[in-house]
């Protein structure tokens, strides 16, 4: 094993049976932290995410962003030898992840409680849009679809008109999160108690978790605060949104006791003052001529760095809008890793977002490879399944286990 | 210990220096899992969020909903003997978190190196918006500040105006989630090598991570896609967005293979067959058609119910867009536990947003208590400290334990 495994996870080995984002991120944060994941993937073309978003030399660059370190077993699952094959697995490792729709692994004969006859220990983690309990928990779903379920939806874009949406898996990765905490937590208490135990992770649950103040502010006032989007600004706080300046859009927090910073960087010490701007729910009541006054003054300076470094000089809360492109080069992003550098067999070097977990014992974005599809299928029937050349040839022979070069 | 406190990570002791909302949801995630956290809240008024959001009988419910079953003690820190009393306990707890600015705990005495002096194998979680190194790392934060910078603010909202602000504290709820994912594994890493270890996480770090095509689209295109808001629709399929039906907005995803299940439900077989409708490319391109198609099919249902039933009975993905105050009653959600009541002493009863995990073996729900300021004040320091009664009598007349019913 290379010292790039050694990781606060290495020693531990998981199943893999996910598709799509939230699952596949979840065995993410163990493989790339030192575990040792086993990538199931259906024969014969492997996981479908192999052939979407951007492709290089026909190589899924989504792909590999999600398979850094993993382990690729290719095997057909329709073969009952296919099958076979995964439940052997089942008793050398300490987790099974899966994300199919509820009720689908049961039908394949691997749900919780066949898991548990093959290895009594086991922990499965099964995540997914909605939940494996509930009415709604066998309709099919996706990030958005939770999320409007779970009244973020309801949260975002112009109150005037349709909800806005979100253009980045937020639900889906930290839902994948989520999961992976889960799933360290059922190992520590493996450790004490020497059980397994069957985890339930979904998109839908994870996105409610995060109204910090919504939930509670509805249901304490007995339906008489009714929290609702409010485009670019807050609607409790002010100020505090996206302002428009010159060559970009400033996001600024200048609140509470940020209010006479502002006042001071805008030279307009006495508004700090004022009555009628002095506080928060002032500010509120003439929000728009709040707006106008400090948008009139972003104005004056020539672009976005150039009013940044005023604000900063004053402790203002604030930040650029960054693109997408634009934090590609960004300093502090790259300095941090928050930006990554990948360098794929196939498809060449790209960059992809570091991992978020920065620890002072190990590395955080090591130089891992995402595998071809089945291309540890000798590897680990052999290392985990002591099973010889001539058995892995014949099944191979069979179809049974498949490979590409993809 | 009560029955309720045996859970996943029951038998770890967490000081928790935290404020805000990241930091407490990453104590909040162990507490509730069965750990011991000791909370230390300033004298003489406590945690500064005991003040914010919805309060009931002086009760702050934002309080209640991220210190369950986690035990307050209340110290005066600007005195040499509150200070020492936080260093005397270090020894006796696994973990250590916090999410001051960036350096501020090392000139409390508390950075890690000082912490191993107490500890050799102490575990120091810390918690920023920008992280703790980078030319950034000073600047003071917010969970929109970092989204920002991560370039998801960017991709939320209509194309041609500002972006919109989520409003729910999606970064920081996640990002406290991360960072108790990151606790969790540094548990494991030392149950193996005995050895702890510094983290640092941050919400700009989950932020960029929750690109899950973006930023590779970005790169590995060398710049040619340019990932971009795009209001309520999806941008490179569909159909996927927020439409409107009567009464309501209606989240739909029909893309690829749903299609022909969509046109089935409309009763416009034709549309799965037209080469001008049968791709996801060729609706792209006619996105407006699209649009007013389905919201004029929309429109012949009386309301979001009876047209939902149809897209469910077509095993069409779909969703209401429900609003926060809906949620409180949603059956599905209720059912789940995804919505939970809590009974506060103090402020009665309400809900809040249900534990994100739930585990065959073990209650997410349990009927845990917030502490009132200071509440384990002699509990803590006699059961951890083994401090006698006169000594704790003397800290308190000296001020510098305090304790208040609120």
């Amino acid at each position: 094993m290379p010292m790039t495994n050694q990781h606060m996870l290495s020693g531990y080995r998981l199943l893999d049976l996910t598709r799509a984002v939230a699952g596949p991120t979840c065995t993410r944060m163990f493989a790339e932290m030192g575990a040792e994941v086993i990538k199931v993937e259906s024969a014969p073309n492997g996981d479908m995410s192999r052939s979407i978003s951007k492709l290089r030399n026909d190589r899924s660059l989504y792909f590999v962003q999600q398979s850094l370190n993993k382990k690729s077993l290719c095997v057909d699952l329709r073969t009952p030898e296919g099958l076979a094959l995964v439940r052997e697995l089942v008793p050398h490792c300490d987790v099974v992840v899966e994300n199919f729709k509820p009720g689908v692994i049961a039908k394949m004969g691997l749900g919780y409680d066949a898991l548990c006859e093959l290895k009594e220990d086991i922990i499965l983690c099964s995540i997914s849009s909605l939940g494996q309990t509930g009415p709604l928990s066998s309709k099919p779903g996706y990030d958005f679809i939770a999320q409007a379920y779970a009244g973020i939806t309801s949260m975002i874009g112009d109150p005037n008109s349709a909800p806005s949406l979100p253009l980045a898996a937020i639900g889906d990765v930290s839902t994948g999160v989520t999961a992976a905490f889960a799933v360290a937590a059922a190992l520590l208490d493996r450790h004490k108690t020497g059980k397994g135990q069957m985890l339930d992770v979904s998109i839908l649950d994870c996105y409610y978790h995060y109204h910090e103040v919504n939930v509670h502010q509805a249901s304490g006032s007995n339906g008489a605060i009714v929290p609702h989007r409010n485009g670019s600004h807050f609607a409790y706080i002010c100020p505090a949104g996206v302002y428009k300046a010159s060559g970009g859009y400033v996001v600024l927090a200048a609140f509470l006791h940020h209010w006479p910073d502002l006042c001071t960087a805008m030279n307009r010490p006495e508004l700090a003052a004022d009555e009628a701007w002095a506080t928060d729910p002032a500010r509120l009541a003439n929000i728009d001529v709040v707006i106008e006054t400090i948008e009139q003054w972003m104005q004056t300076f020539p672009d976005v760095d150039s009013l940044l470094k005023v604000l900063d000089a004053h402790n203002v809360p604030c930040a650029p809008v960054l693109t997408v492109n634009e934090t590609l080069t960004y300093p502090h992003l790259v300095e941090r890793g928050t930006v990554r550098t990948v360098k794929d067999k196939m498809a060449g070097e790209f960059q992809i977002p570091g991992h978020p977990v920065k620890s002072s014992r190990y590395a955080a974005n090591n130089a891992f490879e995402a595998p071809l599809v089945g291309e540890h299928n000798r590897d680990i029937l052999k290392s985990v399944l002591g099973k010889n050349d001539n058995e892995i040839d014949s099944l191979t022979a069979a179809g049974v286990l498949q490979s590409k070069d993809l």
